[in-house]
């Protein structure tokens, strides 16, 4: 009869054997990463996991985040193996080795990199930009605290990867938080992909560098299936209250001398090759005595513990829908705005999030130390269980929020719009991976004024705008952007925000602004308000300004100054992108034209107007206004309005420019 | 008569309070995070440094990197004590007293955050939004020590800043490449904005976590002179031969007990409070005895070290415009594309790269762990001592080139695409600051196949367009974006790169493709090339495919499918933005329309040239082609092209259906 270590080690070779073969039949991925990480994998999903294969995604169930995501066809084959559900085209059945053999084919959900939108269900985010995981791992972990589940994140990080700032961010947080929950895995294999690892990140350095950081460091033989055992069994009496980092020393390329070495990262074994490289691993079988044993007996050796059993109310998810509902009705918020004329969006964004957060448990906030400026700190008093304070470190905030979501929570994430810049990979890491993030960035635009370039969020626009036409696994927008114009939007369009499945930006400008709409006014989404009508029969082409944020009132003073010339404007606040532009440029009849006015850089509402108008013949004219000059600090909004030319008066004299054009 | 360490005393209150006035005059600011900071700054202004206020950008200097640039106010005071250059409107003049009242104005090179672009030359790179100084400090460290000149780069980083993971990717980087000419100066005043800061970023655990990044690290008191000025200037023989960090306490609103404490970051002292906490630092003066001490007194003992003399050919820098034309010779590039009619994008860069650097000894490069892929590796191989390994650390790698760039480098910087999303945040600061930076990113767009979404630049395009369009201080593009549709084409864009000052992006697809160029071709800046004319008397509608990189290759495909029925389609390649619309527009005559074709998300070339199309009366429609569904894996780029709508027979259905609409 086998031995419990033998047994991992006959489904060690067995795995990898899987692993080569399927980049084999792809062409492409990483084996000998995967091999690395066999033993590991073995224990961790055969031994040490409480998670039930039929029910990957089980509340119960410990999860496993795979941060060195090119790693995954070890997971994928110890995935067809245990025959765990997945759910192509949504439809669940267990995963096969043919679907194995499909690895990166364009029918398969068997991606490149873990991807759980394709329905690959075990996975609880996607991963593949280097670094991201143990954030990931943060935001799962702090879920299941919040749920009262004592379950395990295993985190597994490439030796390379660590180079990653954002892991050492993770690292602090986890700390910081107490999220003795997780268990970070360092795969030290020594290789990277174009050289061997700095001596930065040799297993020394790591373990140096994780007691540094406030964890327990402990150094094993990634290859020793007892080891490995011992230190995760025993991971709660062996971290003392902090979080467990497992610095696993692994060899690339186990098993197989003639993949050792450089030159085999990203490299699958020939197909000429693929019989001497699987007889290489048989051969270690022997030498293990377990080439040939019964696969009954490994089975019996290798049983999965269940998941924990989980109370269905501990997890009871409120639908993002019933939130605007409770929270709308409150009429603390009505008064507040009533007897308040002028109010920043980002005090009302803290305003809708605490009552957000009264309104649903699954409600939880992170902030990046500015949460005194993002008004987060109104959650953060009111719900400090639920308020992750994730200091000067935006990617992990990101990463870790997309964590939270996977784990069925709501997280708003609130930075100045400049500093979420930061974090532009994780965003899109988190979009790829179908999170439910609500992101808020405030001082946005240069109304900012005094702080200057590098605080004003100018370029988020254009890179959130292009995930706004990007249809997620559901065929919706992966992104929607809004851009309140005062407080009762900022308000509405928060409830909104919560509403909506799916990844939503919020940009709040500083500024006090005037209240423009009536208390209760609803916001839909990929919708706009008409909040200054054109006046009928009045000289010249019909005018439309179509702003947002700071600049709806900018518009509405050229309205004013160009209706004592006679001129009448009407003015558009297009808070929503995607915009509903059929209707926006109905609005510009037959003669008319359009001012697109915003205070961001180029590749936003201007460019969303004229991407459609440019298709439709007859369409109105589109002119834009944008910030086309690098700006600068300002004692007002006024000066640097000016200076980048989106002052009130270049908005009249762009107007009788283009009516003159017209004429 | 006074003791230097009085006169320091005395020179630190004075600055103090020259920063309390002029974030008062500036109604914002912080003065506290500046307070904490007088000794310090004193120590290293007056006294450590070897530099020049009348040239502070003297090839001998010691350098300051400011990374925590809100603390800004106090280097401006002592600068206009010293009366440093500045350049405003590149008028060169001593700073004065009402400069420095001036700060935030409008019309001032005095900035809210550090920013030399603005004509404040003491500054190598603007700093603000946090965590990139010491990634810029290990650039400029980098390019001293290939010009040779044993200069010192100090950086002052902040307790609350040290949270970015950025910072732990400089430690490692300045560690590896044993920059030991950088001092890292951590301003450990434990208060951050909204709290203190975590106990993870208290000095004790910053001092061991330098010391596991492989540095040496001495905490000290950051406001004893004697102190610091002993540190510094025996920092070669204290640092054993490791790069040095000093963990520095300090208080935030030194000498004013009213600004101690939460509630006083980014706040300005009152004007009615002013003269109260001038009055707590004068107070202090007295203290200290130095109360009235005469100017000469402080003078006489605070001397300024000059800088190293450096002879002019130690820091030649051939002008960029040299480059194209020395490498552009080159015999053997012309065979090996001769021979070779397929070739990827990427192989040529990595030979245009090489020839660079035999042309000119400034140009260097940096890669982060995949020079194998981008083909950096044939520039590391010729050139070893320019190329800087930046391991898998993207943010770091792009700060530190911006450094290069300051020290008079021409940094090439590549990686994927989509990794070069990871320092998205850096890229715009190094815009801010004016660094001439070469950005590359290889395996672009949805062909990559294989390896998914993760791993593919999308998003890269809709970001750097956006700044394509903002212009910098000298009136140019801030952002020149580069995509080539072969291998002449890529070697032609990366000498026309090098030849441009300012920051470029080349976007190179990881697949071979045929030669469309014949050897020695140019490619001018906001130019394109019409790489199929249509045919004159065809049937229907002019059509014009207007397509970049690989697509470029599918619309001649398409072209010739529609040709097969009598449709005659010409096709346009767009490899430059900033492009020439109005010229790609008058191609498709007053009947035609253009069918614009990338292989990214939408905010590229499409938006490039609707923008200007919805302005002008009776443009062609201009109908897009985009990537518009998160792609997956796939085993070809045929299959995810057909996957994401772009492929070939897309193509071919979109032009007939804008032909019959247009019949």
């Amino acid at each position: 009869m086998l031995t419990v270590e033998q047994a991992v080690q006959a489904k060690a070779i067995a795995l990898g054997k899987l692993a080569v073969r399927a980049t084999t039949a792809a062409k492409a991925g990483h084996p000998t990463t995967a091999l690395s990480l066999t033993h590991l994998v073995t224990e961790l999903l055969y031994r040490v996991m409480r998670w039930d294969p039929a029910d990957p995604r089980a509340a119960g169930s410990d999860r496993l985040v795979l941060s060195e995501g090119h790693a995954v066809p070890i997971l994928y084959a110890a995935c067809a193996d245990l025959g765990v559900t997945i759910t192509p085209h949504g439809q669940a059945r267990p995963m096969t080795q043919d679907d194995l053999m499909a690895l990166r084919d364009i029918d398969s959900p068997v991606d490149g990199h873990p991807n759980p939108e394709l329905g690959f269900p075990f996975f609880d985010a996607a991963t593949g930009s280097l670094g991201q995981g143990l954030s990931v791992a943060a935001g799962l972990a702090a879920a299941a605290r919040l749920d009262g589940i004592d379950k395990t994140i295993y985190c597994i990080i490439g030796d390379g990867e660590s180079r990653e700032g954002q892991i050492w961010e993770a690292m602090d947080f986890i700390a910081d938080h107490e999220l003795t929950n997780v268990v970070a895995i360092f795969n030290c294999n020594t290789l990277a992909q174009s050289d061997y690892v700095s001596p930065a990140q040799d297993w020394v350095h790591l373990q140096h560098k994780a007691q540094a950081f406030g964890w327990i460091a402990l150094e094993i033989d990634g290859h020793d299936p007892a080891k490995i055992d011992d230190v995760l069994r025993n991971r709660t009496a062996l971290a003392k209250g902090k979080p467990l980092c497992v610095v696993a020393r692994t060899v690339k390329g186990w098993g197989v001398p003639d993949l050792a070495g450089m030159g085999h990262h990203g490299t699958p074994v020939k197909q000429e090759q693929l019989e001497a490289v699987l007889a290489a691993l048989d051969r270690l079988g022997r030498e293990f005595g377990v080439d040939g044993a019964p696969a009954e007996d490994i089975a019996q050796l290798l049983r999965i513990t269940p998941p924990l059993e989980v109370p269905p109310a501990q997890v009871d998810v409120s639908t993002p829908a019933s939130l605007g509902a409770v929270a709308q009705g409150n009429a603390k918020i009505a008064s507040a705005l009533r007897d308040k004329k002028m109010m920043s969006p980002r005090r009302a964004f803290g305003t809708a999030l605490k009552m957000l957060g009264a309104a649903n448990p699954q409600v939880v906030a992170l902030d990046a130390d500015v949460k005194n400026s993002t008004y987060a700190e109104d959650f953060a008093q009111a719900f400090p269980d639920r308020y992750f304070e994730a200091r000067i470190a935006e990617q992990n905030m990101v990463s870790a929020a997309a964590g939270l979501a996977s784990g069925g929570k709501i997280p708003f994430v609130s930075t100045f719009g400049r500093f979420l810049e930061r974090a532009f990979d994780q965003i899109e890491m988190a979009i790829i991976g179908g999170a439910n993030l609500k992101l808020v960035g405030t001082h946005v635009g240069v109304t900012l004024a005094s702080d200057g370039p590098s605080q004003m969020g100018l370029a988020d626009v254009a890179f959130m705008r292009t995930f706004a036409h990007v249809r997620d696994s559901h065929g919706n927008p992966a992104m929607t952007i809004l851009t309140p114009s005062d407080a009762v939007s900022a308000y509405g369009l928060v409830l909104a925000m919560a509403e909506t499945s799916g990844a939503c930006y919020l940009r709040a400008v500083r500024s006090d602004l005037p209240v423009l709409y009536p208390e209760g006014e609803n916001f839909p989404l990929r919708s706009h308000k008409v909040v200054r009508p054109a006046l009928q029969g009045s000289a010249g082409r019909p005018l439309v300004f179509v702003a947002w944020g700071y600049l709806v009132h900018s518009c509405l003073k050229a309205a004013q100054m160009l209706e004592e010339d006679g001129v009448s404007a009407a003015v558009v606040d297009a808070y929503s992108l995607p915009a509903d532009v059929p209707a926006i440029l109905a609005l510009a009849g037959d003669e008319g034209c359009i001012i697109a006015v915003e205070d961001n850089y180029v590749g936003g509402l201007g460019s969303e107007l004229a991407e459609t108008a440019a298709t439709i013949e007859g369409a109105p004219p589109i002119y834009p206004l944008v910030v086309g000059r690098i700006p600068k600090s300002g004692r007002s909004a006024d000066d640097v309005l000016h200076y980048v030319g989106l002052g009130v008066e270049d908005i009249v004299e762009a107007a009788r420019h283009h009516m003159h054009v017209a004429g």
